[in-house]
C-alpha cells in the first residue's frame, strides 16, 4: 500500500534500539511538526472546508501522539529539548517547491504528497521498531504497533486529499511517483541514524 | 480580571454585527493562529513537559473552536479564504521582541504574555458580541458566551505559565503591565473594524 521506492535498511532498527532515548525525542518532535504542518495547510487556499477539517483531524491525532511520547520521555527522565535541524523534511519540502512555477492548487497537492511520504516513512519505521521491540519483549512494542496503523491511515488520507484538491487522480499518482523516488533516494542517502527519518 | 488598559470602544459591536460574515472569517483564522502559536511555544526551550502539555491543551481547544466556526461559515455559505495580514498580532509580537537582548526564558515569557493579551482582547470582544447578539435575539449569542469563558481561561493559563517559566511573579506582572499598555494603545489606534482584534 505504501509507495516507498527504497525500503529502510534492516540495520536501522538495531541502531534505533541502541539509542532509544534519542529516537523518542526525535519522535516527539516529528509528531509536533506533522501537526503544525497539517495546520499550516488547513487554511491554505484553495483548501475547502472538508480538506481543512480532515487536516485538523490529522493534527489533533498527531497532538495526542505528541502527548503520549512526552509521557514516555517523562517516565524515563529524558528531556525533550529543542528539535534538531530536520534535513529530511527540509530537503523534501525544497524538492516540492523547486519544480518551476506552480498554481496554488499544484503547490497544495505537492505539500500534501510530501506529507503523505513522510507518513509512509514513519509507518514503515514504526513497523520495524515495533517488531524489534517485540523480539526483545519490550512493552513499548504495542505503542509502536498502534502508531504504525495511524500513520498508514494518515498516508491514505493525505493522498485522498491531494486527489480531491487536484481533481485529477492520474496526475496526482504520477507526481506521487516522482516525489516518492526523491524521498527514497534521500532516505537511503541519510542512512541509519537513531531518528524516525533518515 | 483581564488586564486591558484600553477598553474597546462600545461602537465596535455595531460595526461587527453590520459585517458578521467578515467577523466570522476573521474569527476562524484567529482560532487557527492561536492554536499554531501555542504549538510553536510548546517545544520551545526552556518549556517543561507541563508547560508543553498545557500549551497543547490550549491548541486542542482552539482547534475545536476553529472547527465550530468553520461549521458556522459553511452553514451560511461563507468561504474561509486566506487570512488577512494581521497587523495587530504582528505589531504585538514585534513589541515583545524589540526590548533589547533577552534570555530564552525571557523570550518565552514575553511570547506567553503576548498570547495572554490577545486572549484577553478576544475575551472582551466576545462578551460585547454576545451581548449585542443577545439584544437582537440572535441564537449565535450562546456560542460567543461560551467562547468568552474559554478565552478568559486561556488568558489565566498563559499568565500562570509565564509565571512558572520565569519563577518571578513580580517581574512577570511588571512586564505584563508594559505589554498591556502597548496592546491597549495598539487596539485603540486600530479602531473599530469588523474583526476580532483591531
Amino acid at each position: 500500500m505504501l509507495c516507498l521506492t527504497h525500503l529502510t535498511d534492516p540495520g536501522w532498527a538495531s541502531v534505533a534500539l541502541a539509542d532509544l532515548p534519542r529516537v523518542l525525542v526525535d519522535h516527539a518532535h516529528c509528531e509536533m511538526k506533522a501537526a503544525t504542518n497539517a495546520l499550516s495547510l488547513a487554511t491554505r487556499t484553495p483548501a475547502s472546508p472538508d480538506v481543512a477539517r480532515a487536516l485538523v483531524a490529522i493534527a489533533e491525532e498527531e497532538l495526542r501522539h505528541f502527548r503520549a511520547v512526552l509521557d514516555l520521555l517523562e517516565q524515563r527522565g529524558i528531556a525533550l529539548g529543542k528539535p534538531d535541524v530536520d534535513a529530511y523534511a527540509a530537503e523534501l519540502r525544497k524538492l516540492a517547491q523547486k519544480d518551476g512555477k506552480k498554481t496554488p492548487a499544484d503547490a497544495l497537492v505537492d505539500r500534501l504528497l510530501v506529507g503523505a511520504l513522510i507518513e509512509a516513512r514513519s509507518c514503515e519505521r514504526f513497523r520495524l521498531l515495533a517488531d524489534a521491540l517485540e523480539a526483545r519483549g519490550d512493552a513499548l512494542a504495542a505503542f509502536y504497533d498502534d502508531l504504525f496503523a495511524c500513520e498508514a491511515r494518515h498516508y491514505t488520507t493525505l493522498i485522498d486529499l491531494a486527489i480531491a484538491a487536484s481533481g485529477d487522480e492520474a496526475a496526482v499518482r504520477a507526481r506521487l511517483a516522482v516525489i516518492a523516488r526523491a524521498e527514497g533516494e534521500l532516505a537511503a542517502r541519510l542512512g541509519n541514524k537513531p531518528k524516525v527519518h533518515g
